[in-house]
């Protein structure tokens, strides 16, 4: 038994082939075509689709899940994601049913790639197991995705989860969603690079003026770059601390290129998450590093395929 | 089939037989005692449980639910109600269950009480038929309860949906319970009538200074009044718009005495809503008010107890 998925990014488009272990048995992939048309990037997803049933695996195939760059539309099939123009309510889970190698009885399933990440996380990463858990992808942007009640709450457009988009502070900056204050304009790679060199940080000579070079900076005790990780945690900790209000949660994973700072986030965010989850049910809630890297895009469509086929998606054994 | 109902609280502890329509058939209450001890409420309690079990309908009792004032914990089965400082981690559930009139089958299950209320609502109130929703008491303080995927999520401890202990304004001031611009600092009727007096506004001779004072001056045109409750809609939709991208939404519902005072916070929170809930997936979300007034908290209980019994609890046709 195996189940495909496909995470499609801006710069990149994935197929792969997960066992039910939670384990990439076949991994293929193009870049996304970077001015192309709507039919253009259909194209290359057939091509990853293509290559993918080439695979001896793909004769026990059980279910197909489809991650994608947000915002999806799982109600409606549709996908428009910011990075890719082309697409806008372009029906993709339709166009890859359509998809000649995909059998009749596979149903393709949707979700956002935040979602898609979370579904992960819960099957085979730091969230297996965990009844309750709020994953968050930070990174340029900032998502999530949640496991209510030991199962992914994906809410009926498969969006939930959106952490990077709750206003923290009301009558913060306005955000380009429309909003003010949201997580995002705090905590992204983007937003935390921005503050240090508003703040006077310079990256090294010759390297980029990136979050990650920001971390590095901050790793060897650079006040500005310090104080940029601490804005950052503290907008998640309040997000964080009202994620839990709202449903309840036993565990908080943390992944995404921004989590890579280590200590450098997850210190101020533990820190503010004291102060702000605070309830006899919010408090000592643990955050932890993502245990998937780069393949939990695949293995959490994967994990949303398999579900939605009927088939039950364990989680791997701890050993 | 009737389902029991206990609603406690700190001015009174009632009780009420349910109907699997979601009508309320028998209802008594008693004043909670003051000033009394952990054993003097839990009397109360009991009297009002053996005065419904004397009713005729208790023959067919198949469930039975307890809605309290919180902080509850359902997994222990205690309650600790900031208004009854006698009941302190109480194991309110197991005193229930041990009741002589408690048959041996029927298991009693507690919930927080806006958590009630959101299962009132959602079985025969204002949410009936909605898959997503939040359900909000405005009141001295601010509470909430969410159904998601067709279904009541309570959470772990049965306070899932406190949403009046969420942060709005990461910066903004210290709340009692200890984090920083909670919703209820803003939204509760304690702190419109609190905002409206700094502001200059005093009720009319006579009459005490309350949102509901407050209320009626805003109906009147008082700016200060409209500031008042223009401070709290935008607070709410802070926060409801967070809710929505967390865990998307169909429908809010709003009840509680301060939403009696109609437009005056109807309007400006629908407002505000417009300009925080504007992803693809939250823009346009409903707001209504509650459907049920007084006997929502015994509805809720006896909705709760009847799921728990795995009793089918449908909603009352719309006829």
């Amino acid at each position: 038994m195996v189940f495909g998925a496909l995470d499609i990014g801006g710069t990149k488009i994935a197929g792969g082939l997960v066992d039910a272990g939670g384990r990439v048995v076949a991994r293929v992939q193009r870049p996304t075509p970077a001015r192309g048309s709507a039919e253009g990037m259909m194209r290359a997803v057939d091509a990853v689709v293509g290559e993918l049933a080439g695979r001896a695996e793909w004769g026990a195939l059980e279910g197909l899940g489809i991650g994608s760059a947000g915002p999806v539309d799982t109600f409606a099939g549709t996908v428009s994601p910011v990075n890719i123009p082309a697409w806008r309510a372009f029906p993709l889970v339709e166009r890859v049913r359509r998809h000649p190698a995909v059998p009749a009885g596979v149903e393709p399933v949707l979700v956002g790639d935040a979602v898609a990440m979370a579904a992960a996380e819960h099957w085979a990463g730091a969230a297996r197991g965990v009844a309750n858990a709020l994953c968050m992808v930070v990174s340029t942007g900032v998502g999530g995705g949640l496991v209510l009640g030991g199962a992914l709450h994906a809410g009926r457009t498969g969006n939930a989860g959106h952490i990077g988009h709750i206003t923290v502070d009301q009558n913060g900056p306005v955000c380009p969603c429309g909003a003010r204050g949201c997580v995002e304009r705090y905590a992204s790679g983007t937003a935390i690079a921005a503050h240090a060199l508003e703040s006077g940080w310079r990256p090294p000579a010759g390297r980029p003026a990136t979050a990650r070079e920001v971390g590095e900076a901050a790793r060897a005790g650079d006040a500005r770059a310090l104080a940029a990780f601490d804005r950052a945690g503290r907008a998640l900790a309040a997000a964080v601390a009202a994620t839990a209000a709202l449903v309840e949660l036993d565990l908080v994973v943390v992944g995404g290129g921004v989590s890579q700072a280590g200590e450098a986030l997850f210190a101020p965010l533990r820190r503010h998450l004291a102060s702000y989850a605070v309830l006899d049910f919010t408090r000592g809630l643990r955050v932890v590093p993502a245990g998937l890297a780069l393949d939990a895009g695949l293995i959490g469509a994967a994990a949303v395929g398999g579900a939605a086929a009927g088939v039950a998606v364990r989680g791997r054994s701890a050993a």
